[in-house]
Order: structure tokens, then C-alpha cells, then sequence
């Protein structure tokens, strides 16, 4: 008999958040399951790790199979907690995290704590998968993430063996009833960046403050191989993520120059 | 007459630190400044944004040529306040990020809020630049570091129309006397990960939590061509980083498999 898999789950919309949940039952379909999550919602909290603050993690619930946690860092935090202290010494077959209340496609893989806390799993040789929903509703429909995440996390740990390391997959599924879903499609990141407006107001202490809030700026929206396209036509994006930050184009027009 | 050049300047380190005000300083040789920080020390914040809570902005210096103002944001935060209110309207020549107190490179450059601000500014066309030193002291020695950054933002200012965009350097100084600084070398990011420690203790109350700290990897430390060598051989490291995360190589791999 093979040994059961262990999946560690964790997000960044707290492990309150429904997408949470969602995710944690589609992991026990899989194997074991431990859990850690932030203690309070942590959505664009990119690769934010904490320095200057001691963080506490508390058990929030034990089943058969299953357990919990909420911690009070960052989504990368719950990573590196998990690996460097409480899995320290034991296997992990699977990275899963979400299911996030938002897309994370584009750019916005940069700014998401969802795929920062993927990411930082990838980083310990452990396949991640970062799951998404196009929708940033409370009380989002799961039903189309749950069908076809549960189609790339079979084939993920089908496959892992034939598969270079780092492996991080930004998984993003549209908006649409499950049965509209098209089908999914192996993307590259779209090329873009937001605009974003600041609503000023004042308090009642007669100070000005601001709510940021923006816009995605597609720059190819006809390019057909990006997790744009992917989800503005009903298809699950998938788009595997590296960490070399490194332009090389810019190395060859900078050798001429520095 | 040429109209004066306009540098916005930011950092992680909040709008009080040492290395901000070498920052302003270096900047203000050049043409105007504008420079927006954190009120509080964001190290770490690597591409986070604020979408939860209000930001407050609030001007703190002004003199010729010069305005500060502390933002209650992320580093990002100060860049998008910049470019999408403050100066909406305005042509900006550079963003000077830093200088921060602590290395930049290798995969620090995704935890970096110093990196995560000049990012932000590269993404609005502008030239950027993230000055960092490989020291974490409050009272570190920037003589070098401005040195050398003064070198860097000269030619950047001079090559600008040769270059593409976005355009982002991550720029690293090593820690030594600036006249043992061996010149400048332009880099790719090493490979490499953290490992955390985390030290287990127990407040008052009989609540256990942890603190943070760990040692970078280095799974490369024979490659010259990388910015982890150049620091180690006392040389200033130039990176161009970009933020397409795709990682081509899984691509390929993964469409055999999904």
C-alpha cells in the first residue's frame, strides 16, 4: 500500500475565508491534509515576509487527517512556517493555495499573497499550485475552481516525477457556472500593469485620506497564448511561475551603456 | 536651457532613515526631488499594496527643489500615490528607491520593498533604480554606496533613450570602505532560496510565538557572472529586473502533461 500524500494548504483571505474551506476539502480528496493560514484577511501581500514582529500560531481545529492552523504573518510566513518548522522533517507532496477570492492572472501574480505563499512553497522543491477565482464575492460559486482544480492537482501529482523543480502553477479559473468552463489552457503571462485612482476623503478629525483602487491595462489583449485571453474566453488558465527576476534583454542593452 | 530633471525618491525604511536621506541627497544633484516614504519601516514588503485600509499622506519637509512626504502605505503605495495623483500630470526622469540598509540581491529582490517600489515606478515608463547596501546597520557607511549610485543614475540619466522599458535596476554595494569598492559589474540574479530559523519563545501571558530569521543559499557561489559574486568580490552588482514570471521552461515541459 502506498503511503498516504500529504498536501499543506494555506491562502491569504484567512482561514475563515470560504475559498479557504474550499480548498482544504478538495486537498482531502488527496491525502492528508495540514493547514496554515493567515489569522486575518492578507490579500496583496505579494512576498511580504515579516521581520520586525514575533508571530504567534494557534491550532484552530484537528479532524481525522486534518489539521489547522492560523497564523498571524503573512501567506509567505504560513510557507516558511510550515517548512522550516512544523513539516520540518517530513515529506509534502503538494503546495495548495486558495481557493483566492480574486484572478491572480497577469501581473497581479506579483501583488498576490496567494501566489506569494505558492511561490515560497515551490522554493523548498515542493510542487504548488496557487487557485484562483475570477470573482472577489464573499460568497463566490466554488463549483467551476473545485472541478478543474481538481483536475490540475491529479495531474500535478501524476506527473511531478517527469517534471523540473521549481514547479509553481498560477491557476486561475473565470467567472461562469462550471458547466460553461471550457476547458484549460496552458498560458503565459499577460503583459500589462494597473492605473489605479485615489478617492479622496476626509475624516472626521479633518485629515485627508485616500482608498486606492485601479484598473487592469491589458496591453495584448489579442494574444492568444495569455491567462487573459484564457479567462475572458471561459477557459482555466495555467501559468507555470519562476523567481529569476533578471532581464536579460535589458542585460545586452545595458552592457553597451554601464 | 534644459528644463530641470524631476527624480521622485522612495525607500522601505520609512521616510526617517539614514540611507533615505543619502537618497534625497544623491537625487537632488541631479534636478528636483520629490520624494514620498513609508511613515513606518516597510523592509520586507516586497510588492504589497494596500487594499483593506485608508492612506493617509502627509507632507513632512519642503525646501528648494524639495518636497517629502511620509505615506501610511507600502512601499508600492508611494509609488502609486506618485504616478497615479501627485504627479499624474508631470514628467518624471527617474525614481531613486532606497538607499536601503541591506542587500537586494539575489531573490531578495522579491521580498524587497526598496526593489518592490522601483518596480512599481518602472511599470509607469519611467526609468528606475533600487539602491541598496550590504549592511543592515541603522548607522551604516553610504559613502560608497552613493559613490557608486551617483555613477549609476548619471549614466541611466545619459543612455535613457537607448534603453527599452520598463526599465529597473537593482543596484547592490557591497560592505567595505568605498575606496575598496572594485568598480561596477552588471549581473543576473543568482539562483538561490532561504532557510528559516524559527526561535520559539513564550510571552508573558504563556502564549508561545516565533521570530523570523534564516541564512540565503547560495546554490551558485562559483557563477561570475551573478550578483552574489560581485558583492562577495567587493564589486557594485547592476541587475535589470523585469516581471514577466512566466517560467518558459515548465511551459514546455508542462504541455506534455496537462
Amino acid at each position: 500500500m502506498k503511503p498516504k500524500r500529504l498536501i499543506f494548504v494555506t491562502n491569504d483571505d484567512g482561514y475563515t475565508s470560504k475559498g479557504f474551506r474550499a480548498a482544504v476539502n478538495l486537498a482531502r480528496e488527496f491525502g492528508d491534509v495540514i493547514a496554515i493560514a493567515p489569522d486575518r484577511v492578507q490579500s496583496g501581500m505579494s512576498q511580504a515576509i515579516t521581520i520586525t514582529a514575533p508571530l504567534f500560531l494557534r491550532k484552530v481545529e484537528e479532524g481525522e487527517g486534518l489539521t489547522i492552523y492560523a497564523f498571524s504573518g503573512t501567506p509567505v510566513d504560513c510557507s516558511k512556517v510550515a517548512f522550516d518548522h512544523l513539516l520540518r522533517e517530513t515529506k509534502v507532496d503538494l503546495v495548495l493555495s486558495g481557493i483566492n477570492h480574486g484572478s491572480n492572472a497577469a501581473i497581479n501574480v506579483m501583488y498576490s499573497g496567494t501566489m506569494g505563499a505558492a511561490i515560497e512553497g515551490s522554493l523548498y522543491g515542493v510542487p504548488s499550485i496557487g487557485l484562483s477565482i475570477d470573482d472577489h464575492d464573499a460568497d463566490a460559486d466554488f463549483e467551476g475552481a473545485v472541478e478543474y482544480g481538481r483536475v490540475v492537482v491529479r495531474q500535478v501529482l501524476e506527473a511531478q516525477e517527469h517534471l523540473p523543480r521549481p514547479l509553481c502553477l498560477n491557476v486561475n479559473v473565470p467567472r461562469c457556472a462550471a458547466s460553461e468552463i471550457q476547458g484549460i489552457r496552458l498560458c503565459r503571462q499577460t503583459r500589462g500593469f494597473w492605473r489605479e485612482e485615489f478617492y479622496k476623503r476626509t475624516d472626521p478629525h479633518g485629515r485627508d485620506y485616500y482608498w486606492l483602487t485601479g484598473a487592469f491595462q491589458n496591453i495584448e489583449p489579442e494574444a492568444e497564448d495569455t491567462d487573459e485571453w484564457a479567462l475572458a474566453h471561459r477557459y482555466v488558465s495555467v501559468v507555470p511561475v519562476q523567481t529569476d527576476m533578471t532581464d536579460y534583454r535589458q542585460l545586452k542593452a545595458l552592457g553597451e551603456v554601464l
